[in-house]
């Protein structure tokens, strides 16, 4: 029975999935949800996560949510090729990566693009500049990694970088917009300020099946 | 070459490392920092974790931070016995509990224990209550597992239960204080309310080796 995944255009937690999917070339259907429907409310998905959120997998009868949690099972289930490291060494350091831009930066990431995609909110407020100034920090540091590595923690792709490229690819987008201009302008465009980042999202974009986990709304808005 | 572990009296990330190391039966020289005398903004810290926080951890050359990457690495390093379960669907399940605890529950723990050892907060701010009241009701579906089983997840003490007891200790300890009886009400005591949720705090608490993670200065406070 093949995998199936229900997902939602533009999350970056669903992307994630599908990233992993694609690079363990698993089989899958997606069951693609949504939003503004509140597909991801149905009595259906919320049968299968009572949170109503995505991504969610189901692998036979086993159900999984938590996108973190899907690309560990993945891991167990079907361990070749890896996403958390050939080592225990490399194990621990693509999760604390992983963790720390779950504690460090998305928080803010996540500011940011609701104050210019939701927009109500100033985009001038210390709040947003502040949060922009901790993005562009911590992205340095991610900088300094790829200008070491073609990827973020050791030699090959892996769930930090299945975990930190959706959200880049969203602030991207945040930032490309007009309203944004003024709060992305020591930020983009990204490949200039960040040369090794740019070459990395290229990198990802590159991998076999990319087109397929990509938010099928972007390609028209 | 021992294992080293950083960590500090009462930081509940530290108290999931020492519960890891313990379990697994592992001999480590734990270094208690304190907080008090910025010991984890020292040199030596910070050429560790540049963050300048506990827990760290040092194996021979290896050095790994933040709390859930810590217990990831000595399951790979040491798997025996297992924390991050027994099949995949085990570890799934496991790592799933572990980021909903993280997404849903941590951030409005931190909230009402700041709040209540802070002591510049209204706790009867809506804020507070409205972080009272969803702890709460998460911890009514951790209770309704334990209910069911001795452990959160599956048959067996895991890093399920490492990452939530610490929390679970440091929001009794903060309800326990009487600046806190009103906002504390529905939830404390604890054992009463939650009963299974206590029985399993004493399941803890009778572990092997408890007694050298227990923070030090909630003895004499």
């Amino acid at each position: 029975m093949a995998i199936e995944v229900y997902w939602g255009s533009g999350s970056p937690f669903a992307w994630r999935v599908l990233l992993a999917l694609e690079f363990k070339r698993l089989p899958y259907s997606g069951h693609l949800l949504q939003f503004s429907k509140q597909e991801h409310k149905s009595p259906q998905l919320l049968s299968l996560n009572p949170r109503g959120r995505v991504p969610v997998l189901k692998d036979g009868d086993y159900v999984c949510f938590e996108s973190l949690a899907i690309l560990y099972y993945l891991e167990r289930k079907y361990p070749q090729p890896p996403i958390f490291g050939r080592s225990a060494e490399e194990a621990g350091t693509i999760m604390r990566v992983i963790c720390e831009y779950q504690a460090y930066i998305e928080p803010q990431l996540t500011r940011i693009v609701s104050a210019v995609f939701g927009g109500k909110s100033d985009l001038a407020a210390d709040e947003i500049t502040a949060a922009m100034h901790g993005v562009a920090s911590e992205a340095r540091t991610i900088e300094a990694r790829l200008s070491k590595s073609d990827w973020i923690v050791g030699e090959s792709y892996s769930a930090v970088d299945m975990v930190i490229f959706p959200g880049i690819q969203l602030l991207k987008r945040a930032l490309e917009k007009p309203q944004a201009a003024a709060l992305s302008s020591r930020f983009m465009p990204l490949e200039v300020n960040y040369p090794a980042l740019g070459r990395w999202l290229a990198r990802v974009a590159a991998q076999p099946g990319y087109e397929r986990t990509y938010p099928p709304h972007w390609h028209s808005a």
